[in-house]
């Protein structure tokens, strides 16, 4: 039998993705017709999407057994109705570990007060004083997902004390973890860098506002490289004007790319990066698509199932 | 019996010593007497220094047991002839740490290309792409001791390839080791950042010069928070110029602090951090103090002995 795929994700990937994905399929000796021009929906076995496609209507794929996102963020999708097959998100070992990266960098560098000697604008050796330790800067980690348990894993190999929150309660070595909305308050207390890796649902949306921020150490720093919805802006900007943040680095936002005419760019306290904190690689991605299409065609669980009653 | 001990570091640093300092060798159970005055030379034990002291001429010094070093360099003692009694450098867990956080995050930076979004230098929303993982980049360490050893292993953790030096043969888990002179060459062979965390000796002066360089990938990094005597200076500028080096990250210098007129300051291309890497922490440089006391006092070989011949 032939797996009948329908590439739905942007056509610029597919240069990338046809070379991987094809040679991934074959290893696993699944026959497969890809396509990447819309097919007759009928026809359609699975529908390889990138958090969205080029339709919105999905109903007419009747016989559709999966639809396999090809980025880890999949909000774009789990609020449509006609999305009544499988849907599984993308974890995989280069997007994770280019997250890791993207996060022990960006932590290292507000940590070290690194800006200040790239700038200049510490003026000539200013002598200042080594910085503290890691063992001595408390990080919290927003989303203890895939993501988040690696990069909170990460930190703490490089010597700081992590706090971890999750929606429900996890158990990560060596990090400290809290959930619940209880758990919340207590995890942001007093922290001095804050990173978010938590998705975006209607129950993180605005998860960082000017409450949450009032309750970080003062001079605190913000890294976000998950979902730009998770922030109240405002509040955002507001926290940076009264020092309670002394920088915000942020990866994503609520319209990509972000206008030329958004306050952000104006502030020098935010480090804008244009959503490259993590790549869904090719080669490895097409393992995990090839994988869960052997799966279904097994009859076997897919890995990494979207719960759409949570929304991730 | 008392051990008499001179404190023969700069004055500034007294303050911050004298209670771990005396706490460490209470909890040894050594009765001490600490001095910060030059004292009769005679009736000293134990000398702490600070890679340099007050004075030059230690023959007077004739009943001393050992010269006890806050800092791991010790280039300005080794020299000196009138230093007969044994010399111990500082090895302490603090002053690993800072080393690493400062080279992972140096590392990490020039790695993710930071600079870019830090300076707004890529301009607004560049586009562009991921960097690559940590996997395909090549990190060379130069010098793979206490310090090197550290920093290596935690860039092994974050993913790195890495290959080590070092003058004699080491065998590190997870780096790729070389040595001696051969292997110095292949060790800088096709390096993309280039990190040295090597003693300053009359061997190692000068020892990234223009072959050195020339040796790395075009456009690579270099990292130096060891002794700015291992880099030629003018070498260094000119493989800035031609774009064999991309950028330099310089921790040490010749001159310290970094003379106003020096060319680093106006190359752009030259980050200058104030000597902050590694800062010796007096609580745990209290206890390595206080426990080669106790050595010495019990006949037993001191910790982290210098070896005069070598230079470190």
């Amino acid at each position: 039998m032939t797996a009948r795929i329908w590439f739905a994700a942007p056509p610029a990937l597919w240069p990338e993705y046809e070379g991987p994905l094809a040679e991934a399929l074959a290893r696993r000796g699944i026959a497969a017709e890809i396509s990447t021009e819309a097919p007759d929906p009928a026809a359609v076995d699975y529908i390889v999407v990138a958090n969205g496609a080029v339709t919105r209507d999905f109903a007419p794929f009747t016989g559709a057994k999966a639809m396999l996102n090809l980025w880890a963020g999949c909000e774009k999708l789990v609020g449509n109705p006609t999305i009544t097959m499988p849907l599984a998100r993308m974890v995989e070992p280069a997007l994770t570990a280019g997250m890791v990266e993207y996060v022990a960098g960006h932590v290292l560098r507000h940590h070290l007060g690194m800006d200040a000697d790239i700038l200049g604008s510490a003026g000539p050796w200013s002598g200042r004083a080594a910085p503290p330790l890691a063992s001595e800067r408390r990080v919290t980690m927003v989303g203890l997902g895939a993501l988040g348990a690696a990069a909170a894993q990460a930190l703490v190999a490089l010597g700081f004390p992590v706090t971890g929150w999750s929606r429900s309660p996890r158990d990560i070595a060596g990090v400290r973890c809290l959930s619940g909305r209880a758990g919340f308050a207590e995890a942001l207390s007093g922290a001095e860098i804050l990173v978010l890796l938590a998705p975006f649902t209607p129950e993180t949306e605005n998860l960082i506002d000017a409450a949450a921020l009032a309750r970080l150490a003062p001079g605190a720093v913000l890294i976000n490289p998950a979902r730009g919805q998770l922030i109240d802006d405002d509040a955002l900007l507001a926290a940076l004007a009264s020092g309670q943040l002394s920088h915000a680095t942020l990866d994503v936002f609520r319209t990509e790319p972000l206008p030329a005419d958004h306050p952000f760019w104006a502030e020098p306290r935010i480090t804008v990066t244009p959503h490259l904190a993590a790549a869904t690689r090719p080669a490895t991605a097409s393992e995990v698509i090839a994988e869960n299409v052997a799966r279904a065609e097994a009859g076997a669980p897919l890995l990494h199932l979207v719960d759409l009653s949570r929304g991730y």
